[in-house]
């Protein structure tokens, strides 16, 4: 993409309304605008990452065996009553009446809906395992949205839902959940540990949130230093293998990391002085198995192999999908801006012309571009007439790891500059070997 | 994708409800599920079909220079009372109400909001042209929502708006647009007609509706027949040309080809008497210039290059994207079920094991599947043990293209068999040579 041809509407002031730090830096490089309270259009740059994501999901998801579908954002409210959450969920629920005065809502979330739609599709346990999943907008009707989205009112998220025939199989689609979350959080740069959570209005005994550390996270949390040292890394893991699953669970959950609702101080005084860590943390996903306690509700029964009726053993599964840019924001970035993870970076290296309508330069930029663009690289040049200065501060801001920077002086020697977002570092290369470098660097992501 | 693991709740009987072939289709082969009055699930086969078509429709917007991003699916009820269109719409629209009473609505479309945001940043014609999209879900109350998926409450449309400094940039844009409908429609294998339409509550003088000729189109159509000889093709085109898309656009609108909106007999009677036709579409898409309407009651003003303060000269352009599940059914079916074009099929292919469970067809069948997959293509494998009879009738009732079929008598000759779903034809050839064949198929698609 061309800078002069993209719409990129950066704010050279901070927005006096936003108080933390992924919020400013989304709305200074143009990536969201608000539309209304808690409510946001996704600006151009701010689409790409989303998008990124959610393809991270799918993938991971996928991968894993899960299947991909999409549920409807309103729902009827009979549904609800059938489980007896219409009248439990508070005023967050944005409940609505169409012109016939029926009673429906913008899901939050989307237990009942799955549920009710697996109950009348599936009658054996033959149809089973089975996970489905999709990524939809949501609303939480906050009393005080804030925080961008990282508390936002509208919102996407991935949820999904297994049904077994069996409490272990059950657990089994849990671990197997937990080790796709694992996988995700990872390739987008985040280190997000489970830790034993609450689990609230959904209900269930089995549940971990996902958090990642950061000053700015809405909870305290608690840990043992060990676990900082885990990654699941490029492991091969067979999904079926419920030993397999089982076992990278244990590894992962076994020493002590709670949000403070399930903080534990007599538990918390056995990890080792040294290792005890008191940090703050923001959820970016959870998993709950719930049993049968939906299925029952909403009649989602199958014949087991003997014959008889029995609920489905059920278990929900949620990654927030949009609050995740905020909170790779938030674990990442400085005072000059944003420095996306090469997996979700918007653009996988910026080109800065120091010279535009240099012949010269003008024309390696067009070169790099298109040598990029052909192989598949998605590279954003800046071809504005503007100060290096403002062209470099604009790419610091919007945050792309890899920056190739091209200009008469270099050129007369044959090469061009490749930065690091990150460490800051330079290096002067041949405008081919530039390209190498950033071939390389972008290998298997 | 192995059938045996995928969620595809195949109907028996002929759903009751569903009046149009489409409806029925999409039901009995899994495509949809109804949650409440035109509200629907998207099951994992038909969300793959909606996902291709959106993909098609990015690639193409992108193709043009369109850049995408994404606004949000509720709106403050201020800005529509800033245009005025608040009270004028009727009882379609979606009103809402939140926990602090604010006045909001499920967007119909998004004129609004995205001219509100163009205000907001773009203040001088350095930025233009620009035009901005996105794919969202829309909500419009219908009295009596019916047909499925093709006149529906809630529903996933791409709309696009085009800014532009002067009325001739903007009929540019509109010409743009018409060219990329064209090329979008025929990537998913359909004819789309653009004839002159009503303008309706968007306003302005230039608007084409794409219409699908179809039986059970809601429109009456009437045309010059000369008009279904015509095809884009896979011409190149420079869209930064005006003259060359003003070209095209001549050539598709010249003819004589309206809706009963806006048919005049008389001219109608000067096409000769053997070309008139009239017959019955469905409405797949919208293109509008409707000139400086919104930009003036929403403030959209830039500075030209005399330092004045000018309106923007805007254009919307729709695509149906859900509805057109519908229309593609409706254009290509036969007794048996759906015949999915090869640009939006759900799977490139079908395997079809004619003996599961006897070990050299097993063998022979996942080799087909891993082969294919490996050179990423994506198969579904029909594994269940069932009769073959049934496992065609799934086959053809899901409509996929292609279908390969493998048993052991072929295989002791070394042959398997491959069928088009189009046509019914067989052709029996060797394992590598299917892979060879469904490979060259798919190639450049």
């Amino acid at each position: 993409m061309r800078l002069s041809r993209y719409f990129l509407p950066i704010l050279k002031e901070n927005p006096a309304d936003a108080q933390i730090v992924s919020h400013r830096l989304m709305l200074r490089a143009g990536m969201i605008k608000q539309s209304s309270a808690g409510i946001y259009s996704w600006l151009p740059l701010g689409f790409k990452v989303l998008r990124k994501i959610e393809n991270i999901v799918h993938e991971e998801q996928q991968r894993a065996g899960h299947i991909p579908m999409l549920m409807p954002t309103l729902q009827s409210a009979d549904l609800w009553r059938k489980s007896g959450r219409y009248d439990a969920y508070g005023p967050e629920m944005l409940r609505i009446k169409d012109r016939h005065d029926r009673e429906m809502l913008y899901g939050p979330t989307n237990e009942e809906l799955i549920t009710d739609m697996v109950a009348n599709f599936v009658g054996s346990y033959k149809s089973l395992p089975l996970t489905l999943y999709h990524i939809q907008w949501k609303f939480r009707d906050e009393v005080r949205p804030r925080f961008g989205v990282m508390r936002g009112r509208e919102f996407l998220m991935k949820d999904g839902y297994n049904f077994d025939l069996t409490k272990e199989d059950a657990l089994h689609a849990y671990n197997r959940h937990l080790v796709t979350y694992l996988r995700t959080y990872e390739r987008m740069g985040l280190q997000a540990i489970p830790m034993r959570a609450d689990s609230g209005p959904i209900g269930g005994d089995y549940t971990h949130e996902f958090l990642v550390l950061a000053d700015t996270g809405e909870s305290e949390v608690f840990y043992d230093s060990e676990i900082t040292d885990l990654s699941f890394g490029d492991r091969a893991i067979d999904f079926d293998d419920k030993v397999a699953c089982q076992s990278v669970m244990e590894e992962f959950t076994s020493r002590y990391a709670r949000t403070d609702e399930t903080h534990d101080e007599a538990t918390f005084n056995e990890v080792p002085e040294e290792r005890r860590r008191v940090a703050r943390g923001i959820e970016v996903g959870q998993i709950f198995y719930f049993g049968t306690e939906y299925s029952e509700k909403m009649g989602a029964m199958v014949q087991n192999e003997e014959g008889q009726r029995v609920p489905l053993h059920m278990g929900s599964h949620g990654i927030g999908v949009s609050r995740l840019l905020g909170a790779i924001i938030e674990a990442s970035h400085d005072d000059n801006g944003i420095i996306w993870p090469e997996g979700v970076t918007p653009f996988h290296c910026g080109i800065v012309n120091l010279k535009q309508g240099d012949e010269e330069a003008d024309g390696a930029c067009d070169a790099l571009y298109d040598s990029l663009t052909a192989l598949g690289f998605d590279p954003l040049y800046d071809d504005r007439k503007e100060r290096a200065g403002g062209k470099f501060a604009t790419m610091d801001l919007i945050g792309l790891p890899w920056r190739i920077t091209v200009g008469p002086r270099g050129l007369k020697n044959g090469v061009v500059e490749v930065t690091s977002r990150r460490t800051g570092e330079s290096e002067e290369m041949s405008p081919e070997q530039a390209i190498a470098k950033i071939a390389a660097i972008y290998e298997g992501l």
